[in-house]
């Protein structure tokens, strides 16, 4: 559900701050909306910390104070583009000195979430060729191109590792339902016109589909694993 | 290094003659050459039940006679589209009887053969956007795909099965090397201007090398499992 969310940590007399952007209109998402999301977070024990900021990050950084640290968590796909991405991660330098990011990985080590890195990469596909998307899948970026922009933008990995989610977690599921729904064929067709582009990906969208079978149908689909890396 | 080869089997007098139709130059092929491979067939137990012809499926079918059965070895990534695939198939209904279909599933059962299948589609992704291709996969098919043009073409699906190859058997490797090489990213650079478009292809490639990575490197890299279907 979240689209763009860069938090960022400013200690102030001991008592932390966040202000969290993110440029998604407040009735974004289902089930649960961003708007739900942020009242709910609002009215827990941290809400007195949270300032929230509809605006893209780099429009909110152009004017912003300085930062201990900035968190890209679950957002990179939604950027329209890798220079888009480029230019945020340059804004993020300059006033914030810590990044931290959260992005799915590409790589499944179970064959519980193999259906997902098929899934993500059809929809990048699909999605590339489209003027403007709308999509959870954007601009697909491996963990590898997002250390590639960080360190042209300066920054220096400090940390990185893999996290497994747990089966529960219902991302993967939709992803893939989304690439195996009828209605994503319809869209192949009105937006690829070269039978060998389409090709490729109904290709994809086949792979998925078997990595959906080798688990016995949606209810074995997992999620891939997630990278986490820390940049000073 | 099988490019074409459309072998068909007509009993005359209780003795199988094979005729093998491949277009592609007999210099074809490393470190073996077609030429190499049909000598060394010519040379066996076999050989005199063999007619080798340089030619597409589609111009030798022209002029056949009828035949038995049709074989499609591991050769329908070289057709360069699927609606040539599709005439093929048309011309081999009008000549054959049977049809039997060997080709690799896109799907890997093992993680060894994961690679594999992402390797197979990051070509397919960049083959598609060049005018002609040379490349190992020209058209990438899956079984599904395949069956819908057989049927289209007027053949049933009597059987089919898939075959989990020995880690020995290279192409895996081949395919997986290619990718990886520095010369790939080079080709994608050339073919392709759009960042977003090329985006796709390198989180493929990336996707390739997280799945060689699982398997500790090229050495444990293997092949997808084979379709095998037989229509009549």
């Amino acid at each position: 559900m979240t689209a763009v969310l860069a938090a960022a940590v400013a200690q102030e007399g001991g008592k932390g701050q966040v202000v969290a952007v993110d440029p998604a209109p407040l009735d974004y998402g289902a089930p649960f909306t961003i708007g739900d999301a942020q009242a709910h977070l609002s009215s827990g024990p941290l809400g007195a910390h949270i300032t929230w900021v509809q605006s893209s990050p780099i429009d909110y950084l152009s004017s912003s104070s300085q930062f201990d640290t900035a968190v890209l968590a679950h957002c990179l796909w939604y950027f329209s583009s890798p220079s888009l991405l480029l230019s945020t991660l340059r804004a993020l330098r300059a006033r914030c000195t810590n990044l931290c990011i959260g992005e799915w990985s590409l790589s499944a080590s179970l064959k519980e979430g193999q259906a997902h890195v098929f899934a993500a990469l059809t929809q990048a596909a699909l999605e590339c060729r489209k003027p403007s998307s709308e999509s959870n899948v954007r601009t697909v970026l491996s963990p590898s191109a997002i250390k590639t922009l960080a360190q042209e933008a300066g920054w220096s990995l400090e940390s990185e590792r893999s996290i497994t989610p747990e089966l529960r977690l219902l991302d993967g599921r939709w992803e893939v339902g989304d690439v195996l729904d009828p209605a994503f064929e319809e869209e192949v067709k009105e937006n690829v016109q070269d039978e060998r582009e389409r090709g490729v990906i109904f290709a994809l969208r086949d792979a998925t589909q078997a990595a959906v079978d080798r688990v016995e149908g949606m209810k074995g689909v997992g999620c891939m694993e997630v990278w986490v890396a820390v940049f000073v």
